[in-house]
């Protein structure tokens, strides 16, 4: 009998892993991949579909279209739950029993966390779905028509601080271009101690540059805070400084996805040993923003490390290989100590990040800012949908 | 009858606010500018006065000459007073009615606002006349002699911050073309609550640039710092530092001129519109230093916010537009947004701001240093020279 | 009869005191060196023997096939004191009579400043010696065997700053090229107030360049501080922060030698006029770290003055005219002020260091970084050993 997967995700991760246990599976194996989402989004994207530089059609696949060519099975439906123990996933509509679960649902976002924050519970813009990023553009357009203060930043709590980063600097170039930048303040508010430090306590002179970058595009920094709360129009912070704004936009923090919360630690995140395995369910992988991951250094605001599609992808094939490695049953690969590349935007340019591995002490550990970086980011955009359009997960 | 305007001061503002009127005008006008000075100085270069790199005759025009010419009276005289109800200028020798006034007098200096500050009053030279840049360097000549400790600076108050940055690059500059540097400690001393902030809260990475600049050359920096007084050879510090001097040069506050500051803010300053017009008396107008403008921070030892020869010329158009407007019974022009550009004198390089506007949030705001700027200085001076002994006043 | 001259010493200041006299003297002259060391170090290799980049042979020259050729005495001996009433130098085992003693023994190294500090009597590498250079590789090449925490530094009341930079920078180098460095994590603790102040207070923006040098190779600095002690594996901050390290370099404090501590000022340096000229005897001269000279400024943790191999061999040059002039009852040399040229390894780069005076103020600060400085480096050090080994003394 064909060995059952289920995979838990249509992204980065759930992709990577399927596309990988398949290609390297000569026995019979039978994979599922489950997603509430119809179409692969290209996540790292998302911010230039706030900025209308992309439309959604630019940036998604359908899931069934890229899946089912390969032999892999697709579920459009929102998993509710997981039975651990007699190995079912249970989604809204049926059970899906599995001989191994690979969970990469990604995080749930927790915009409880600040009282006001969030597009729908609270009065902000947020950049991390498709939906919001699009929402964000509506507001992007409304607030042409009549421009004032911009306020952007991360909560206390985020892990994921690249995207905001990203908003702040693109937003910066696109005002200037539109002649409006001198109608617009713009302040960037962030739980890190200070800019540049991204969660994983600086990267090379990530501190220098990105404080000069700041400086130079006269945007105002309020680093090392915290957030009290936002009301609709302005953003109150924990010294009691009050910022107006006619947009806002926030990233909030990230927990574990409800379905699998219950077999993660106390934020819903699953602990996984070297092999992304599960430390309690030797059944169970886990890959990507949904695995339980130690930040580098306590920071006075809290602060959680980010984990980037290129970590992901890296995450997913060494568990595919656990997995095949495991069905076949040979030795589990050699364990890998995660790096991580990124292209980050910054509007008119862009800035190469390498952190090998990804906490210090690292061997490499580069923050470079280029025209050809912006170039590179745009082409890789492209080349990274053609390969997931047919199948193929290897990083050049 | 003729229009008859008024226009007092004779140097960036003055000058052009009546050739503007002059050229744009077809009508029956008589314009009469009034100056207690005999010829039109080049401020930006009384620096170089200073350093003995210029001599009066290369940087001064008689108003006679320049004015004459081009149909319009000159007055040499000082204004003693202006009775704005009745429309009428008073100077020591006569009375002249306007239907038009232009204020463009240019500031005075508070000089009482330290004990023991100022050429005349106290121990300090001052390099904001041409008397007292002649009597600079008169004492640069005598440091050279028996060189000794140097201090450069703004008090408490000051709004022109840019000569004694230009001056004290000057200085370390000049003493390292005599092999006489080492025995002389130079120390900066500024209101500002940093170097690079010029009164208008930094612009783009100004602190940077100049916190380094300063670190290259050696030059100590004392920054948020007000004077006690000054002794013949001590400056006294607020905070009980002493710092000897062989020469010091600092910057005194200003305030508007007797004979107008009736018609001002507590600080002598006019009251203008966006057309440069006086709030109260809708026959005066006022260009240049003699505006009253916010500065865009308050900071912790007082600033102000500088007025540059570039927003004077701007503020002179705009003021000679709106006259001419009026006369013609034409719509005023449209309101315009002041921008700011800069060539900074460092010594052996220059440097080239923009703020565009001067306050922020700022479409353009830029910061260059290079040894090109310099040059770009120095042709800037011939090429303004030449402008006004024409009459012409278009910036390029 | 002969003028009888003794120099103890035969690193830069000894050599080139004893060339110099020999080279300038007709009258007749018998120069003595006394040295417990057989061979002339070239101690700023010293740290390139510790990363196991030179051998001894490389960098060392017998002194007695470099002096008897030049017709000087070759005493290998080590001198146990100095009676300077009676003008005789008295070693382990003679008296040697002069008419003229030069001082130029370098420093004693005060381990015993720190509770645990030096490699004999603590547990802590140095590279101040070619014995202390020879056992810190031998505990690198352990270390590679088994790498973990790195601390390197200089503790309180340290002058010579250099090597630890030097250090720190080449193992950061090394540990990269060997695919090490994420195993390692680095810090680098200082008792200068800031990195770059190398007791000297700066030089131009050497605080600007070594923070983000530090920044840049992710090694974590902590400066302004002092050590409380090292046990073998932990290094403990007066701040109650413990270090724990795998390897520890740390540079000692200094002071003068024994056998001539009582003819100078409480650390035992000799206080000297501007010729080199002991200040109550007449006939004693001293150059190099033996010296006596004033910090510029008082540092929160004390520091003292660094005295390089380039200021030594001046002030050699100017103490051996000056013996020369008093023996030929000429007027003593007209005094200079010392300047300073370094070349700083940085591992893969290196960096050029110029200070002229010493001391601020200065006529010229330079601190540049660059590939082509280590190669100069490396040049320069074959240049002057080709030099010494010839008996030349002058500098390019």
């Amino acid at each position: 009998m064909a060995t059952k997967i289920v995979v838990l995700g249509g992204s980065f991760g759930g992709l990577t892993t399927a596309f990988e246990i398949k290609r390297n599976l000569t026995r019979d194996v039978e994979i599922t991949v489950v997603s509430d989402l119809e179409s692969f989004v290209f996540i790292p994207s998302l911010p230039w579909i706030a900025m209308g530089w992309r439309k959604p059609q630019d940036i998604t696949l359908p899931l069934k279209e890229v899946l089912e060519p390969k032999g892999i099975n697709f579920i459009h439906d929102e998993a509710k739950g997981v039975d651990a123990d007699s190995s079912k996933v249970v989604t809204s509509s049926k059970e899906l029993y599995y001989d191994y679960l690979v969970i990469a649902t990604g995080p749930a976002l927790v915009f409880s966390a600040v009282q006001g924050l969030g597009p729908i519970e609270g009065y902000t813009e947020c950049i991390f779905t498709l939906e919001q990023a699009l929402r964000c553009n509506e507001a992007w357009n409304r607030f042409l028509e009549d421009p004032g203060p911009v306020v952007v930043g991360s909560v206390q709590g985020v892990s994921c601080f690249g995207p905001p980063y990203e908003y702040v600097f693109e937003i910066d170039s696109e005002l200037r271009k539109r002649r409006l930048r001198h109608k617009v303040p713009i302040t960037f508010v962030t739980s890190e101690p200070y800019v540049g430090h991204f969660g994983m306590g600086g990267l090379a002179n990530s501190r220098r540059i990105m404080e000069d970058t700041f400086s130079e595009r006269e945007i105002r920094v309020i680093s090392n805070m915290a957030i009290e709360e936002f009301t609709p129009d302005e953003v109150r912070l924990k010294d009691g400084t009050k910022l107006p704004y006619k947009l806002a936009m926030f990233a909030p923090p990230m927990a574990g996805v409800q379905a699998v919360a219950h077999l993660g630690n106390p934020k819903g995140f699953i602990p996984v040993d070297e092999h992304y395995r599960h430390k309690d369910y030797k059944n169970i992988f886990s890959v990507g923003v949904a695995v339980a991951m130690a930040p580098p250094e306590q920071t006075p605001v809290p602060t959680g490390l980010p984990k980037t599609g290129y970590m992901t992808v890296k995450m997913a094939k060494q568990a595919a290989k656990a997995i095949v490695a495991d069905i076949t049953g040979k030795n589990p690969p050699e364990a890998i100590q995660l790096d991580a590349v990124c292209l980050m935007d910054m509007g008119k340019t862009a800035a190469l990040m390498k952190a090998d591995p990804v906490l210090p002490p690292r061997q490499e550990a580069i923050l470079k800012e280029g025209i050809h970086y912006k170039w590179l980011k745009a082409a890789f955009e492209r080349y990274f949908l053609w390969k997931i359009k047919r199948g193929l997960t290897q990083l050049p």
